[in-house]
């Protein structure tokens, strides 16, 4: 378990520099309504494993042999947490998922009402955007590699994207039936944002068209696999260690990779998702692929 | 009135420009859910003056000289047309100005379930930057230029804009009592948005700092006044051009201007922000300045 300490100590210190940059991360000259700047910083800093942004500046430090300029690295890092704050918010609203909790917190429209988690949610994802344009300064990256960002990012966030995956995940509700199309939720909900993480980092710390290519292979695949040890979890873990109770799947009819092909072959695919992932990486030369093997371990070894 | 039917004839020919490329604007590879797709589409086609993007194009002209390159104009135009869109979407849900219809039409949320218009403004919102990305190919404009207006955009739509602009505009309802707060609420639910549209119509056109600077002007400017006009027409209009019903402000108790400041105050504020707009152009020396000024008188003379 040392090894894992370890990974696990380095996505601490992730965590909290991230923190420290989301506190100044709206410029404090602007004028913006008290109660929206409020929201937004609710969820931003309600916490979480900040597994996003830690990537963007793991797969840069990767690609680049020595710690990629934060300059650049830690707004597209703030950027992907802005981002799947937004998803949250909006998801615990009552028309979609409806949760009044999420990590023991409020969710945001039980504190600030329905109409202001809209609107903060549409703020949070608008904001991303400055974010990335932001990196291309201060002798960051050149504005061709932020644009492409721009560009990765409004595509994988978008409707081909994370928001494709829970519009297809609402609509199918009970009525999935097949892998393939359970795939194409998870694929979308969770492997895209992890996607744009790796290649973003990828970007900046100035990798080839080939190095991005395996990262995405990577970030695809430790996705995926991250989603089906949820599901397992759910089934067979601690509900301790879960700071939340089991069978909850089993309980809300969920349809999951346990119950669409068993628990056995759901542990054999995290499996070899994460081979394939470590493969990518190896395959890719990367000067440091350490940490981004040891990620993939740690994700499908987590208990919680 | 020839001159007014001038200048509506050329913002009608630049709307038919806009939809036939907003049909376009989704790459048809992609693998989008099909009612995701739909509900974005239905708004997005749900018609409107397309006076934001007609701006861009126009504005981009006037620094130019010539028709500025519809390679970096269009994207940029559709953009815009995407944030306006997913704005009013978001803005008729059920837990904002909850509305029915609109233009006519059953509110998206009303057609396809709150869930749906909630995640489709989203997808709209996300895709803008992905079309301004679009931008700096095809010999459009420069990465830097482009990622300029990533950034004004993100800016002038987020939280210290036009979202900041519908949260002071909630919070405020009926509680407002002081001009400066009207002001602030219009300015960025309405000026911001077309601020952007001059602005980035101008840096595609290549505009100097200066420029850009007189063409912000212009952009408040012409914003205040039209929505200063619109609450005139609420009062004083004929319902049959409006197309809807007078009064509407007086009977939901809104606070407007021509209720802060008495009705002939109001028409002579748009007079002076009219003026003070046209100024700017002038002052700014472009190329073909007419449009711009023909716009500015248009707004305030329409009667719908």
């Amino acid at each position: 378990m040392s090894e894992q300490s370890a990974i696990q100590q380095y996505l601490k210190q992730c965590a909290a520099l991230i923190e420290s940059e989301l506190v100044k991360s709206l410029p404090a000259a602007w004028d913006v309504p008290e109660q929206l700047a409020q929201s937004m910083f609710y969820s931003l800093e309600a916490g979480g494993k900040r597994l996003r942004p830690a990537l963007i500046l793991t797969a840069a430090e990767a690609v680049r042999g020595s710690k990629a300029s934060y300059d650049a690295s830690l707004p597209v890092a703030c950027a992907v947490e802005y981002i799947h704050t937004y998803s949250l918010v909006h998801d615990d609203l009552p028309a979609m998922d409806d949760d009044d909790y999420r990590r023991g917190k409020l969710t945001n429209h039980k504190v600030f009402g329905e109409a202001m988690a809209i609107l903060s949610g549409d703020a949070l994802l608008t904001h991303a955007f400055y974010l990335v344009a932001q990196a291309a300064k201060n002798n960051g990256i050149s504005a061709e590699t932020a644009l492409h960002i721009v560009e990765d990012l409004a595509k994988l966030a978008g409707a081909p994207g994370m928001v494709g995956g829970q519009a297809a995940d609402m609509l199918g509700e009970q009525g999935i039936t097949s892998i393939e199309e359970l795939e194409y939720i998870h694929l979308h909900k969770t492997s895209d944002l992890i996607v744009f993480s790796v290649t973003a980092g990828g970007r900046i710390g100035g990798a080839t068209e080939r190095q991005l290519e395996l990262l995405e292979t990577y970030g695809r695949n430790i996705g995926l696999a991250f989603q089906i040890q949820d599901d397992i979890l759910d089934l067979v873990g601690d509900e301790q260690k879960l700071g939340k109770k089991t069978n909850s799947d089993v309980e809300q009819n969920k349809v999951t990779y346990p119950f669409l092909i068993g628990l056995n072959e759901s542990k054999a695919q995290v499996e070899r998702l994460t081979q394939e992932a470590k493969s990518a990486v190896l395959e890719a030369g990367f000067e440091k692929p350490e940490r981004l093997l040891d990620i993939a371990d740690y994700l499908v070894q987590r208990d919680h």
